[in-house]
């Protein structure tokens, strides 16, 4: 695990060295240059105050800060700050615990902060910087965190660091490492955009590099050599004729995808090149193990030489399970497929059904002009308020 | 025009402003760090010691510096410096003038410096950095200079700078642009490697991108995309299955051929890309010119975008000029058609007819264990004398 600097020791988090971590009942109001976050404001509102504290991918300390002062108001959670990922819990000692859960981090800004609200084509939304990979989720989380202090359902809100990037720095992949028993529940919500609609499971993604070798020489006597880019050609080739599986699994319909993702090649402008290596994304339902994935696109590639970089596997819907039944019940709607990898995927791991339902379009997820319809802040608000007072 | 830093104003170099190009007759002795050439020293000896005055591209200056001062004692010779290039004219007032030239330096070293000599399979070679392309000619050249004090053509002698970079540094191309009355001549003898036979005109060389576009989407939903990778695929499946064409001119037989170079793509790891670009070298035959080589790449890759990145003409072998039948007659043996751009094709297009004649195999050029045979350094500085003195 790698701790970077500038993120370690931020103002009002507790002290930690970079090999171990420690977790501590944080209780202290942070510092005045910390913006503060009014949990009763309405969800678009705070959505906005939450797109005006940048917090890019390792950079979350201020943004946590933010967050773990308002919730630790509340008395009747348990708040724990574990680097820039705060937990807060009920302690009601109802019958089933549940996860809600979101990242605070943003993908590198592109213009698009501060916030601005703006009506289009008749829908209010709320334009910015992770508007929709996943400030609105997180807005609405907070609001009801602070609201709901008698669910029916003992929960464990969670804000964590670092999901956009290498999941070495994700800090819910430390949770389940370190301390899974913070994660333990019967049931988890991940609050990633899903159009307001409840997503189930999500595929499998791994990566591998497809190789193609040959003899350098003069691009002058091009003759005397073996061109490693012409044969990348029919590994191209291979890749337009594929006809990607489309899997039901639990009445929803996975969607799988194998892409090039990149391809290099070259010496120098003089040179018959030696290598060529095409990188290839494969999206797989979660009725396929990684390793299942691997034998297939060893099929695929057969007569290359094909070296897995890296893969996780997806997660099964699992809506037959009572909890997941009931949570479907209380929000309402048809439950889609989740098509990319997400989080969820980590408490299918750890053994607990997990769904995603977020605001927000997850096409618009990176691009400069994200946004959340106002709407879906409010039926995600309405959805687990009912699920959560059921 | 773009001078580096560091090889302006060596030790005995004249002096020489960024912008203007200053010729002066150098008299002067060079300080003692400079290693002396013994040019009446057996040619594989005066090899080893080129080699060992390491000369990588814009670093010339102390083995120029080298030549010029050898050189330079031979009053016979009427001697120019321009940067890091040598002219050593005769003037006998002789019906017919020659050049003879050469480059001084080598692309970078790769653990051969310094030399040794070695029989391999009976055969005496001279090994290490440029001993094939081309410090075996540049022997060779410097050694007859100093001997022919009275050849029966004019000779002007030439050891250039920069000729294994880009060409806006070649001493060559700058003495053609800037003052070609020094390139005057009837006939030109590049020493480039050629296993001691004649090698004729040489073909030309474009470069051009192959470029597919597609749309940017996330690889978990590729169905939202259009994948520009893939597309290369039929960009490459041309080229394998592309026939160059053989072409005979003055009885020599080119070789032409069609070469991706390079191949670039990928936005990301789970970015279905939305550009591929193929770089694809053109090596075509003499008859014809970058114009017709353009159209013909332009048929080839229909229905593609393709920029022209660089491209030289060709030089036509030009043997049955009467200086070149002299030539071929006092050094003897078939010539060969040379296949690589080289520099004859500057003088063919200063209107001077131009072959290449060197020591060593030119397809040892770059290789770390380049070679040049002792038998190939004494044919050639046979031919030339022959020819100098018939």
């Amino acid at each position: 695990m790698i701790f970077l600097q500038g993120r370690l020791g931020g103002a009002g988090a507790p002290g930690r060295a970079a090999a171990a971590v420690r977790l501590a009942r944080v209780t202290s109001t942070s510092p005045s240059a910390m913006p503060a976050l009014d949990l009763a404001a309405d969800a678009p509102d705070l959505l906005q105050t939450l797109i005006d504290v940048p917090s890019e991918s390792l950079q979350e300390t201020v943004l946590a800060d933010a967050v773990e002062a308002a919730i630790s108001a509340y008395p009747h959670l348990d708040v724990v700050r574990d680097g820039n990922t705060v937990v807060a819990r009920t302690h009601l000692g109802r019958a089933e615990r549940v996860v809600i859960g979101g990242h605070l981090d943003t993908v590198p800004a592109n213009g698009n902060i501060p916030s601005h609200r703006l009506t289009v084509d008749g829908e209010d939304r709320v334009y910015g910087l992770g508007a929709c990979d996943m400030k609105g989720g997180v807005a609405v989380a907070l609001r009801l965190a602070a609201e709901l202090s008698a669910p029916t359902r003992d929960v464990t809100w969670i804000w964590y660091e670092a999901e956009e990037i290498d999941s070495r720095y994700n800090g819910l992949r430390r949770l389940a490492d370190e301390r899974p028993d913070l994660l333990a529940a019967d049931f988890a919500v991940l609050m990633e955009p899903s159009n307001a609609v409840v997503e189930a499971g999500c595929q499998g993604t791994m990566r591998v590099d497809v190789r193609t070798t040959g003899v350098r020489a003069h691009s002058a006597r091009s003759w005397m050599g073996d061109n490693a880019i012409h044969k990348a050609g029919e590994v191209l080739r291979r890749l337009e004729a594929y006809q990607p599986r489309q899997v039901e699994v639990d009445g929803l319909v996975y969607r799988e995808g194998l892409s090039a993702v990149g391809v290099r090649g070259g010496v120098a402008g003089n040179v018959i090149p030696d290598e060529c290596v095409v990188a290839v994304n494969y999206r797989f339902a979660p009725d396929r193990t990684m390793a299942e994935g691997e034998a297939h696109l060893r099929e695929v590639f057969d007569g290359y030489d094909v070296t897995v970089v890296d893969a996780v596997d997806g997660a099964l819907p699992g809506l037959a399970h009572p909890a997941a039944q009931d949570f479907l019940a209380a929000v309402g709607g048809v439950p889609s497929p989740k098509f990319g990898w997400t989080d969820v995927a980590r408490f299918t791991a750890l053994g607990i059904p997990a769904v995603n339902y977020g605001t927000g379009n997850p096409s618009l997820a990176h691009h400069k002009d994200e946004f959340a319809p106002v709407a879906d802040l409010r039926t995600v608000e309405q959805g687990l308020r009912a699920w959560l007072t059921s």
